[in-house]
């Protein structure tokens, strides 16, 4: 008999027609994801697509993480410098520095800081004005009927969890959220250190930080490497780090495979949300009635 | 220039005496921790420790894993099955069998469903109904001023992070948090399966399954491991698998270091968990005005 323990009701089960006078049995979150018509999902463009090849593991085996970009109208001063840096191949050659448990993993220049060895940004990046990581008009999406500690509401637009507050909206962290990091404020920085949740969601970053985009594949290359003994989750030594091969965008990479995200406008996201927050699936015995932004994600897959 | 980037602000900064004419600068969250008097800190019993001894590393590196059980009234029945699970050595020789990213790592038996294979558990452990998972008196602790998506209200209670509902008091799930894996309900689990979080908390769990603990050191020994591959993140093959030497109650450890946690009914602990939802350090911007409790996590130290 295979092992179900307390997580088989994450995997889709065969859709075994109900025996008479027994009432169907509830679907759990990833079965109606898969009974999803072709209609409710959404292709993402290539050009939205930024990939990362890290050098292969210890095993040979090659490391690939795919991220995607926010689309507008968010953070688009970062997406553009982000775009110049890929298509500069900027940061070939950098590394993963920092590995910080529960909390993120960070790269780029690691001598980024240091004037007479920083690896020269290419011309022509923009700053951006700390004003620009809320938004002041954006369409409105699905919105969560539960409450949140950070904000008035949150919900998903266009495919992306937000935060709703009074003066707008804002992209939020959750696990494999993608940032910018940055030094002191005023700084905002400018899209060449980038950063990866890979623990519980830091949302008392949202609003104090550009969120640019999130990985959809291959985030298991960042998350398992070994954590930093430095401050903060940096490496100590050189050694430590995790070669950076090539960051391109996807209209750049040859067969890389097509991506979809079920479209938060379909009647199936608001299924699959409602039954994240109210898991009837036999496991279950309590439904929560509720569950907190970052643990309702939106579904992105391979496109069939 | 040694880099802050986003994350300075997590670490304690050198108490320079404020210059005149200048406000004094707020207090990052473990600054405050780090400020706290001895008083306010209180010792954990050997007893409630769990002590997890992995294969070391490829390197040859030590892998300990420490878990603090969680004291009464709260999943006692559970709690007594493992401290004889401990004291039979039962674990030793046992392994970490699944692996799944922003999820849960595993360990026990590989062969546990079984029966021609599985390992003997030892007498006398006790069969716990589901009724167990929540407590119905329980004191009444630190409350989360924050809304939440999942109960009525949520708060720290003996150190423990958990939520207040109507009937009753539950340990939640968090970063970190043990808890006791099982089969479909009426079953609620022995003990001898248990599972750490590595990912975003998953709340919909809470009132579904017995926590047990959380993780106090090693933690990354677990959420550094390679995702497996197989339903649910369990290893294909053995060879994946990460063998367990020995899990023992603290009292059976030698030269086992000396833990503490902020007393949650202490000054100390009401000031951090303000700042932990005001985030003033010089780091943000904007403060979030609240933090779920999940990101309110009790300090634990080892003893000066």
């Amino acid at each position: 008999m295979h092992k179900t323990l307390f997580a088989a009701a994450l995997l889709p089960l065969l859709a075994a027609a109900a025996p008479e006078n027994e009432p169907p049995k509830a679907l759990a979150p990833l079965e109606i994801v898969g009974q999803a018509p072709a209609a409710d999902w959404s292709a993402i463009a290539p050009a939205d697509l930024l990939v990362m090849d890290l050098a292969p593991d210890a095993a040979g085996k090659a490391r690939r993480v795919v991220i995607q970009l926010l689309p507008p109208p968010f953070t688009q001063g970062w997406i553009g410098n982000i775009r110049k840096l890929a298509a500069a191949h900027w940061w070939d050659g950098t590394s993963i520095n920092r590995v910080q448990d529960n909390y993120v993993v960070q790269w780029g220049d690691a001598d980024g800081e240091d004037a007479a060895k920083a690896k020269p940004l290419p011309q022509g990046l923009a700053t951006i004005p700390q004003a620009q990581y809320t938004v002041h008009a954006a369409p409105l999406g699905w919105v969560n009927p539960m409450h949140d500690a950070y904000a008035s509401n949150t919900g998903v637009v266009l495919g992306w969890p937000v935060s709703y507050a009074p003066d707008g909206v804002t992209p939020v962290h959750c696990y494999g959220t993608v940032g910018v990091g940055r030094n002191m404020p005023p700084d905002t920085g400018t899209g060449a250190e980038l950063y990866a949740v890979i623990g519980h969601a830091p949302r008392q970053l949202d609003r104090n930080i550009a969120v640019v985009g999130r990985v959809i594949e291959g985030i298991e290359h960042l998350s398992s490497l070994p954590r930093g003994t430095g401050d903060l989750g940096f490496y100590k030594t050189a050694a430590e780090r995790t070669p950076i091969r090539a960051i391109r965008l996807g209209t750049d990479v040859p067969d890389l495979p097509r991506y979809q995200y079920l479209s938060t406008e379909s009647a199936s996201f608001a299924r699959y949300a409602d039954a994240r927050a109210n898991r009837r699936d036999p496991f279950y015995i309590r439904p929560a009635g509720g569950a907190d932004i970052c643990n309702i994600p939106v579904p992105v897959r391979r496109a069939p």
